[in-house]
């Protein structure tokens, strides 16, 4: 069993689905997960609406990308971030990012588990795999 | 003896001369390297020419690098993974974001060893140094 | 007691922040910290004024941001990891990228405490957590 940390630091579509696929997968092979949201990716993590959005150098791709994602019948990073909680895969916002990005407890999404500094972050996976996505 | 894993995400040449540089060093020196190929990533591992590609960001010091890279010999990203393979390096592509991109079986760059998934990347690499590139 | 050990590829303010904080919050809990500066960040780590410089695709919320680190009163990340360095950690300048760079020594800023080659920090950090910034 595996110990799967990832610092979220992007806030693009692909990135965000990159860490979507990585914790469910890990996280159905029993390993802990644990999701630091932080910089870019924090706005994706506040209520409402989740946009697509795709790095501008390649916006070229993004139709295609697009469609072949609906096709696939993929799931969205977000029901892939649930589905991985579900199994036990913990999301953490960072508490400076929120601060630096003005994001109010209020406004933070139900799909986070807890506001953390990186210093919890660090002492938790201590031994982890961590990725910097 | 390390062992050091790479998710290889991004397509630009600057980052998959990161890939090649580390993949070559790390198994020059007996560490166990194994590379995953994913979404942006994909279309360099396909058959065909390998063109330079760099972010838009830093185009203005491209040509500067172009030949600074002439001038110090650097060899290919390319040709330093198939020298980490003749190490002893693997290369797996991403069959989901093969998928994505509707790239067929016929399409994929001989240098890639296999095809697999995410779970079967993590299983293979567990407990091991991972870089997210 | 944890090691925690950084290849910091990219040249923009937001990714050196991350890597200034992850190194100030491992290093103030007595974790190892090597941070091997490649790439796009080498010119952050010669002598001369540190500029602030963002991803175009983010522009539009640099103005934001920067009131906001003026008013939270954040550090920057040169301070950060000098702040890093006075309790133990470690920063290296990638000899290769120094040379693609045609950056001399007497160019290198003295936050730098050594010029070494990938497979040096490779072997250093056998073993640890590796972040790719």
């Amino acid at each position: 069993m595996g110990k799967l940390g990832m610092i979220l630091f992007s806030g693009t579509t692909d990135r965000l689905m990159a860490a979507g696929i990585l914790a469910q997968a890990a996280a159905a092979m029993d390993n802990e997960v644990k999701v630091f949201v932080t910089f870019w990716a924090v706005p994706s993590f506040t209520k409402g609406e989740k946009k697509m959005s795709f790095p501008s150098d390649v916006q070229s791709m993004v139709p295609f990308l697009a469609q072949r994602m609906k096709d696939l019948k993929m799931a969205s990073w977000y029901d892939m971030l649930k589905e991985a909680k579900s199994m036990g895969a913990k999301i953490y916002l960072c508490s400076l990012a929120s601060e630096l990005m003005n994001v109010k407890k209020d406004d933070v999404d139900p799909i986070v588990d807890d506001i953390v500094g990186a210093a919890t972050f660090i002492q938790e996976t201590e031994g982890w795999q961590v990725l910097f996505i």
